[in-house]
């Protein structure tokens, strides 16, 4: 249940000493083939990391054979010195392992504005591809962690043959997103670029897309899926975009989980939107209350601050005509109060929040967490 | 120094019982003329609470004669009886002062979704005018406070004989609000409608409306300029425009000051933008990152946040060209790494963020405050 868990790919996690503690902090990747078809999709905060200016021209002809990743740093608004580095650990990957630079995505995270010893990631790239193994996937998803307190990997393998697996740090949204999120997903399955492309966006829109922790979005968020097709199987298109999304769904549930100093996991559902992007606007928006967030922390069912979040949107919907359940209890009908939210119990993890805006047949998801002392402990107590 | 500064105004505040505390509750101010000229503006949620919902047509003349204004409960989300509440109110605030209902402007600040005991407002009017003075001002800052710490009020008294006063409660801004923000500002100039809401929009948009403590907006927000004309002068309007702005801006600073659970005010200046709409969407995301937030609450200068922020806008800006001080510090120049952010002393309570977009001309400056510890606690522990 790793990015080693498809055939053809080999992993390793080691200890670079670019986090203070000395613990792994950089990771490799190796697609030994014989397919290197990839698709990658990238933060889009304007504002992007070294990394991912890199990574955003390997990735343009479809091909990879290999990722690699550090924690222990962003490598974000470091200059023209910066991108020195990203350029020469992808030369230093691809000397090693008899690549092209452009074969090798590079993904970094950590504080943005700092440095990266350009000698530390080196030797790390040498230490990591001595130690390259087909059961290296678990090493590598423990070298991506910073603030993770568990490493996170999901696979699905195929009763046709062909397996995925894959492997992710961080905790939050492609746009946006708390922290930096990293997702390396691996295939044995034989998929040309273009319909691993449309698979991974398809699976990042309903997943990873619909995550929002806390609203902030990251400079250096990377999701890379690299097919080897070492299975020799060539799947249904239909069958493998789906197993895409679930090891996606998978892994952002993992994400949200771990999410900083999170004591709850909330999952808001918009029904009866006029369209997707409806839905979408509503769920984000009430996942972005601060007072929201803070009143599920506190269990209190306030539906209040939720039906004031949808006020803020542009979608359509009648004011006067809004339902409002929390975890089942239709605390609010026709825009007035109905069952009475005393009862709810809000003590388990898993919190439900129903918005139903009788506007039209689409619904989304979007999941968050609430907004706790640990989080507001985390987040200043620590350079990140 | 209240909304009895200027003269033509009567006010009073009285504990109505609908706050548990037994604390006062229910504010009333009132226009003895001879001018009864006004203007408002509200909330720009959607979903607007029935006070807001009657007080748009009572507006809608350019005439008032009185302000109500109760705290223990927002009247929002309260349904047909809700609107009926509040009808019944400026019924009974009319009756006992001689006037038409839609003289009379209803504000509501509490819990969103509770209803309101009608027959304690109605006393509380009662008991409020029977104690309407000329001294009353401070007595009516006093009972619309809900979580405020103090009373917010301001004046100006003009050489040229007349005067503005002004009293305000919550902390936030017209859109996005935390809290309900009331204010109530009173003049004996004489000016007439359309001037005085010319005054009041100008004066907001640049007050008011730059406060984004923490991305919330309110249901119930309302701000009233009321003229009596009891000076008998009629003002140059370029100089009472100037002190209205004057009285918002200081009430406004007042609330920021008192934002629930704050312990830093931060101005985050935005310079070099091609428009002051680019400006102010700049500096709002930066008002609405939690990890920036929480890291002025840490004291910690970490500029990667506030980047991470700007990069999320849609203003005109070269990502590779971006200046950021905290506190005049220059701690990144050209998106690179330029004076060392350790000495930045970031204990007191004021912080200032200079973001220079090198784009234009224009500049705006939105003030927020931090994220803590207590800001969790207050929107956890208690329902408001």
């Amino acid at each position: 249940m790793s990015v080693t868990t498809a055939k053809g790919f080999r992993a390793a996690g080691v200890a670079a000493g670019l986090k203070s503690t000395g613990a792994p902090d950089l990771a490799l990747v190796l697609n030994d083939g014989p397919n290197d078809a990839a698709a990658a999709v990238f933060t889009s905060n304007r504002c992007k990391a070294n990394p991912v200016l890199w990574s955003e021209r390997a990735i343009a002809d479809g091909r990879l054979r290999s990722v690699v990743l550090n924690s222990g740093g962003a490598n974000c608004y470091t200059g023209a010195e910066g991108f020195q580095i990203t350029h020469a650990t992808a030369e230093e990957v691809a000397r090693l392992s008899g690549l092209s630079p452009l074969d090798v995505l590079v993904c970094s995270t950590g504080l943005i504005g700092l440095g990266l010893s350009k000698e530390k990631m080196l030797a790390g790239v040498a230490d990591a591809t001595a130690k390259l193994r087909t059961e290296g996937g678990p090493d590598a998803a423990e070298a991506i962690r910073t603030t993770d307190t568990v490493a996170k990997q999901a696979a699905i393998t195929s009763p046709g043959g062909w397996s995925i697996g894959g492997m992710a740090k961080g905790a939050g949204m492609l746009a946006p997103a708390l922290a930096t999120m990293l997702v390396v997903i691996t295939t044995d399955a034989q998929v040309e670029p273009s319909a691993l492309d449309s698979a991974l966006r398809a699976a990042t829109r309903v997943t990873f897309d619909r995550l929002d922790s806390d609203g902030c979005q990251s400079t250096n968020d990377t999701v890379v899926l690299l097919s080897s097709g070492a299975s020799g199987v060539t799947p249904d298109l239909i069958e493998f975009a789906a197993a895409v999304t679930e090891v996606c769904r998978d892994l952002a549930l993992q994400l949200l989980a771990d999410a900083e100093g999170a004591d709850h996991e909330i999952a808001i559902e918009v029904r009866g939107a006029a369209t997707e992007d409806d839905a979408l606007e509503v769920g984000r928006s009430v996942a972005r209350s601060n007072l929201f967030k803070a009143a599920i922390f506190g269990q209190d069912p306030n539906w209040g601050r939720i039906l004031a979040s949808v006020g803020t949107t542009r979608a359509t919907f009648d004011p006067a005509d809004l339902d409002v359940a929390l975890n089942g209890v239709w605390v609010c009908r026709k825009s007035t109060p109905a069952q009475a939210p005393e009862g709810i119990d809000l003590s388990g993890r898993a919190v439900s929040v129903t918005i139903d805006l009788k506007s039209g047949p689409e619904t989304a998801t979007v999941w968050t967490n609430d907004l706790t002392h640990a989080y507001v402990h985390e987040n200043s107590a620590y350079s990140s």
